[in-house]
């Protein structure tokens, strides 16, 4: 019988030392350690069958399945006592998940206090992301503030100056909205030549969650804020980098939420507790962790984080500034890269879209590099500025394959390919690349992240 | 200037051994103990303000705000490295929400691993329940399965009996769709006249996740079920207590998911770990954990936890049997019992509405008693057989009050009050009272469950 790798979902790998050199990544690509889905790509109850075969008549290798001892023998968890209730008053995953974790790209930064921890977008499912796993970047370090002592302050172009506790933010009207998070510098390493080896590292600065708080525009208008003059917040947070962001407010007006809940609880620590901006569709550095101030201007405040990072620069040298809407993308999470199908046959095909300008409409899937498409089912509910879920039925024959994913947005956007990106904005950028993502499956199964069209 | 009281907040409170003694009741709304909110509800931020109030004049009273050296000093925070990324490769929530904990109630049974872990509503925000604080009702305790060794059993009125493992069922075509899970207990000490504390233990047996896994309808249409003849299943659970259920495939066929998937993750192992019927809009016992077998059958099949336990008794001490959906219901969670009002003025006031037959349509709120009833804003998505936000602006003006929500889904269905369901149904009943909860705020501020109506 078929069995799920359970030995190497419980196995935690630590990332590699020298991740992000050529060796690492031959050597990840090798391994795909990190890959929890793996034994379920490795081990399809196919392997009995030869040529393309559909759901149905795979349904008849089954029939091996007779005579299992684990169905017809009573099992230990059958015949003795479990565990109390709340043995855990906070629960945990099954030991048999250790494996799925955010992981540290060591390569990427030398102070683990200034780098990410990326989401293993491999092994999930849906659009929730929970919040054990939501993706950090620190730009100096994480800090558990006590909320007694939080405040927020909101200045600038305002009537009336005003300092807020969590206890006065809290007790405001508030909404409750599920949208996604990406970092600016998600695929950044794709403008280049590396193909970085898995979806973890390719895409992972991405989640997406419910937040709760108080609309920005109930704050600005109880605060005064004269939004004729006033164009432009200067937001700026507590922990110890002060990151500090210029956001548009004709960007964010409708929909930004100064924020303390997420998935239902509290924000994290690492997320920005007990006070974050939230601005849907902008990319994350602005969603400003540990707010502590809102400043209502007229022009962009070019701070340093603006100024001289999260920037594009252009094949020119020159660079584009405040571009900080996240365009229309997506990404199939299973299979890819690092993980191996092993048998022919149906395989369920599933990835993730979003826009930050609104609806995703459609997401086509090409099994050719890009030669044809077809539509793939949208799970429900499609929300705007948040992750879409989507499946598309293939049957693999077993020939070398190639594996895209396309999205379209209710503007019309379409994602474009990595080739038309380069052509426009060359390929010493590290920002705002949303480009098509292409998974080669080789006949010997193994999915690995290569550069195409 | 006004504080969260961190230090409640960080307290974890063990549920007392007498709970549920009228003595323990009285004891529990005198402190209210096991309630995170209470720190903000007591400490508002218009304690120097006389008479009603609306959001604008409050919001005056932040001039007490100037000077305060938490925003005019530089804390620690902000002065020091933080925290390394990953150093919790799976996330935990803040130190300060220790006390937002899944409690037991002693009271209710004498052995734990028989036993339930209520949800504490009255600290969450939004529709998503987090999964370390999803609801638990163990028959005969969890267990932590080796999903290696899980297999599902399909069989009855089918032309193929198949058994699946893990791996068989995740490469199937999969569905994501946010659903309630409401136990049919739920609720069940008040149909009597016990006033239960606080919404933790009135309405905590219930959740609501985003669930994954492969549609029902897809797995039986697999196996060749005879649905013309076959109109019930048989859910066996794989634990040791093997909860077998039958499930209407009428009720069910159009939704109902074999499901691995839970908020992005795998299922916990206390909610069911790797595998669980999810049937959308059914009382929570028939959602079998560590699903085993899947029997299709023409009659049904009256196991023990359906004609023994879950089963509606009436006044002429008769039985309703096999009542499993779960009718149109709200709860106000902001204030509930045990919070407690210290100042006039503002509050938002915030709730959940749910029904097992399709989506909420309105949600309707007292404030004094049920003689004047104001619609609430409903938050974004409403979905079918989802718990649903609402909020509600409220300005407290020092008096008495009592306050209720009054749900109306889309079949036009309207929750009822207690006295409706207790003139039809009795007061000895335990399972799907559904009816309209009343809080009590005393001119002190003490919020306590009271019965009216």
């Amino acid at each position: 019988m078929t069995r799920i790798d359970t030995k190497r979902r419980g196995q935690i790998q630590q990332a590699p030392e020298n991740f992000l050199t050529q060796d690492a990544i031959a050597d990840l690509n090798k391994n795909g350690m990190d890959d929890t889905r793996r034994g379920f790509m490795r081990n399809g109850f196919m392997a009995a069958l030869g040529g393309a075969v559909g759901l149905g008549a795979s349904m008849n290798a089954l029939a091996s399945s007779e005579g299992d001892p684990a169905i017809l023998e009573k099992q230990v968890w059958q015949t003795t006592l479990g565990k109390n209730v709340a043995t855990m008053p906070y629960g945990t995953p099954s030991i048999y998940e250790a494996n799925l974790i955010r992981r540290e790209s060591p390569g990427l930064t030398r102070v683990s206090a200034a780098s990410v921890a990326f989401t293993p977008l491999q092994g999930l499912f849906g659009i929730i992301t929970p919040n054990g796993l939501h993706f950090e970047r620190q730009h100096q370090g994480w800090y558990n503030i006590d909320p007694e002592m939080h405040r927020l302050m909101v200045n600038g172009l305002v009537k009336h100056n005003r300092v807020f506790t969590m206890n006065d933010l809290m007790r405001l009207p508030s909404v409750s909205r599920i949208h996604f998070i990406e970092c600016g510098a998600n695929t950044g390493l794709e403008w280049g030549n590396v193909a970085v080896p898995t979806v973890q590292y390719t895409h992972g600065m991405l989640s997406c969650c419910e937040f709760t708080g108080v609309p920005l525009s109930v704050l600005l208008d109880e605060c005064g804020a004269d939004l004729k003059k006033g164009k432009y917040l200067l937001a700026e947070g507590g922990d110890g980098s002060g990151m500090t962001r210029t956001v548009n407010l004709d960007d964010v007006l409708n929909d930004a939420i100064v924020a303390w809940g997420m998935n239902g609880e509290m924000l994290r620590p690492e997320n920005g507790f007990p006070l974050r901006l939230v601005v849907p569709g902008v990319q994350g550095v602005s969603w400003v962790k540990w707010l502590r101030r809102l400043e209502v201007g007229d022009m962009p405040y070019a701070t340093k984080d603006e100024a001289v990072h999260y920037n594009d620069l252009m094949p020119d040298g020159l660079a584009r500034q405040y571009t900080s809407i996240q365009e229309c993308k997506s990404v199939i999470t299973t299979p890819s890269g690092g993980q191996q199908l092993l048998d022919k046959g149906f395989y369920n095909v599933s990835g993730l879209a979003w826009s930050g300008r609104g609806k995703v409409k459609r997401v086509d899937v090409s099994f050719d590099g890009g030669n044809n498409w077809k539509t793939a089912r949208l799970e429900t509910p499609v929300l705007t500025k948040a992750l879409t879920r989507f499946n598309i039925d293939w049957v693999w024959d077993g020939s070398p394959a190639i594996l895209q994913s396309r999205a379209i947005d209710e503007t019309g956007y379409v994602q474009p390919p990595i080739k038309l990106l380069r052509d426009a904005r060359g390929t010493r950028s590290i920002y705002h690349n949303n480009a098509i993502q292409s998974w080669k499956v080789d006949s010997n199964g193994e999915v690995s992240n290569v550069q195409v069209g």
